[in-house]
This record gives structure tokens, sequence and C-alpha cells, in this order.
């Protein structure tokens, strides 16, 4: 699959909701000026996105609903979601864990891990397993992605723990740098980062 | 102020922390080829980050240690947090809240407003008030940023309200674009597109 810009694949879950909730009876074609019109968004934009993810649409015709609609899912990888595994089930790990918005966009965050030897569940049905279990989850598994939201002290043991387990990529909430094996990507969220870079957006507008 | 580049802005908390851990007993000054050591650093980063927010050191002698620590403080606003408040107190909005990195960072989220009439205290210290009050609240307190942890579908309106209590500069974690004057700032954070577009390079590195 080649690579979908992340503003589209940002825009594919608006398209998606939007043909869900077309009527049953609204004919089986749609056309991007429809959609766009439906959504809001420029025509020209919502023409791009579905050209990249379903090619072009028959003149005046427009786009099969169901093959669109398959295109679509498929992009977001709803087909075939993702496994991935926190670790670290503290107030932010637990907020991820039950952020039910991951799936939409193809990623099933499956269970948490944490020093904490005792299993407990987190929401509906989330577990959180001692992470001395991890290694054989992520591969009977086959987890792709670790998140890691333990604090800055652990986090480069954590994700050498990750790596141990076969994971491709990293996602990392610890404010502190980590190293990872070429072959391993490396995604660092800052979130208080992101806070201080607007707060001083702010004080460089006086 | 000028302004300083966010990666600059993300090694300051590094730097405090060093300069703090320092032994009392270690002398005034302090040279940015020790502190690079020390933090395992590149050496013309440090000097080029030290620079920015504190001036050039003495040659042969570095920086009084007390007034560098100073510039760090005021750079990143522990002397004079910037207030924030919080509008959604579901699961992400209730872990923000209580995720104490920020004041590091220079923000101080004050309290969270939900729809929930009633009021009530997340972790130690932080309420979360009735959104009715909201306006009051931030006018007393001088408030200038406003976090949205609300499902999409009420995020524009409380957007609006936002605006109304005078905030500067919006960070919006509801996966959907929001409208604001040209007056205040926004900040789209979407975890869950940050997380796809991950996915998405593990599976384009097949």
């Amino acid at each position: 699959m080649y690579s979908v810009p992340k503003a589209t694949l940002g825009r594919l879950p608006l398209y998606a909701q939007y043909l869900r909730d077309l009527p049953e009876d609204g004919g089986d074609t749609i056309s991007a000026t429809r959609i766009a019109r439906g959504l809001l968004l420029g025509e020209v934009q919502v023409r791009k996105d579905l050209a990249l993810i379903s090619g072009r649409g028959k003149p005046k015709v427009g786009y099969e609903r169901a093959k669109l609609m398959q295109d679509i899912e498929r992009h977001l990888g709803s087909e075939d979601l993702t496994n991935a595994v926190l670790v670290g089930a503290g107030k932010l790990g637990r907020a991820l864990l039950d952020y039910d918005v991951f799936e939409e966009f193809g990623i099933r965050i499956l269970a948490g891990f944490d020093c904490n030897e005792a299993e407990f569940k987190i929401g509906k049905n989330k577990s959180v397993l001692p992470i001395k279990d991890m290694e054989r989850y992520c591969i009977e598994n086959n987890v792709k992605i670790g998140i890691i939201t333990v604090g800055q002290g652990s986090a480069q043991e954590v994700c050498d723990k990750l790596v141990t387990c076969g994971i491709k990529a990293i996602w990392n909430f610890a404010p502190c740098a980590l190293t990872v094996p070429e072959n391993v990507i490396l995604k660092q969220e800052n979130l208080a980062l992101s806070l201080a870079h607007l707060n001083s957006q702010i004080k460089n507008k006086k």
C-alpha cells in the first residue's frame, strides 16, 4: 500500500461516517461533489483524497458507495486491525487503554502491562497484566506497536523489553529520548511540550 | 521574550534538573561542557541552547549557576505560570487534569469543567466545576488556555464558549476541526491520528 498523507488519513473517518449515515435507499453511487457539500469540505480536497484511496470516480456518476466504503476501511485498517500493547497503567495509560477512537483508525490496544503483579480490568474489557508475561503475550497475539506511558526513569528499560518482544513501532509518552534499533520506528509524544509551545506562542503574540 | 525553538524548550527541564541535582558545594559556576557531559548531550547543542536563554558564558568559566537557573525558570515560565482550564471530564480529561508534568513546562491547569452540575474532585486538588460557572471563573483567574476534551459533537460549542471567556489559545483533543477568531491560537491534537500514522509507517516498511 502506498503512503497516504496524514491529513487525508485524518479525513477518512469523516468520509466513512458520512457514507454510513446515508439513507439505505439513496442510490448505489455518490459523487465527490455531494460528499464535499455534505461535510462542508472543499471539493478539490475531497476529489484528491478519494483519488488517493479509491482511484477516480466515473464522470457524472461518481463512486460506487460499497466499493468506496471498502477502500476507506481498508486504508483505515479496520478490516485488519494492528495490535498494540501499552506499558504503564497510570492515569494517562488507563485513559489511552480505554480510548476507543483508536480502533476507528485501525489500531487495537489489546492490553496494558504494569509491574504490578496482579491482573486487573479497566473499563469494559481491557486487562492490565504483569509485565513478566509481556513477551509471550506479544508473540502469541502478533503485537506490532508498543505504547510507553511509564515514568522517565524506566522508559528505556521498558522500550528495550518491547523490542525484545518483537514489536515494530514504539509510541513514547515518557518525557525523555529513547534509543531503538534501526528496524524499529520511534514516535515521541510530549504533551507537556506541545502545551508549552502553545504557551510560548501566546507570550510571543503579546 | 524572543521565540525559543521547541526542541530547546524541551531540553530546558533537563538542564534545570541537572542544575538542581548538583552538589551545593560544587562551586558557583558551571561550564556548558560539563553540562553536556553530565547529560550525554552534544556540546554544540548545549552551548546553543544556553546562549539562547542566558547569553554566552564567560570564557573558561562558564555560567553563574544561580543566574542560569533563573533564566531557565523564566523561560519555562515556572516563575509565572500560565493558567489553563479543561472542558470535558471524561477519562482523557481526568488524566490530563492530573498530569503534573505540565507545571514544569510553565502551565497550570486550574480546574476542569463539565456539563455535570455537581462539583467533584480529581486527584489531590483539582476541581471539576459546572460549565455554567466557567466564564466568571476564567475572568477571575486570568485563564489564558482552554483544553477541550469533550466529544466531537459538542467541541465547537465548547470552543465558542471558551472564546467568550477571553482565553487566548485552545488545545483541542476532540477529533474534529474547530473554527476560532483570528486572535485566538488553535492547536489540534489528534492522538488517534498520530497512532494511525505510526501504523501506516509500519505497513509501508514491509
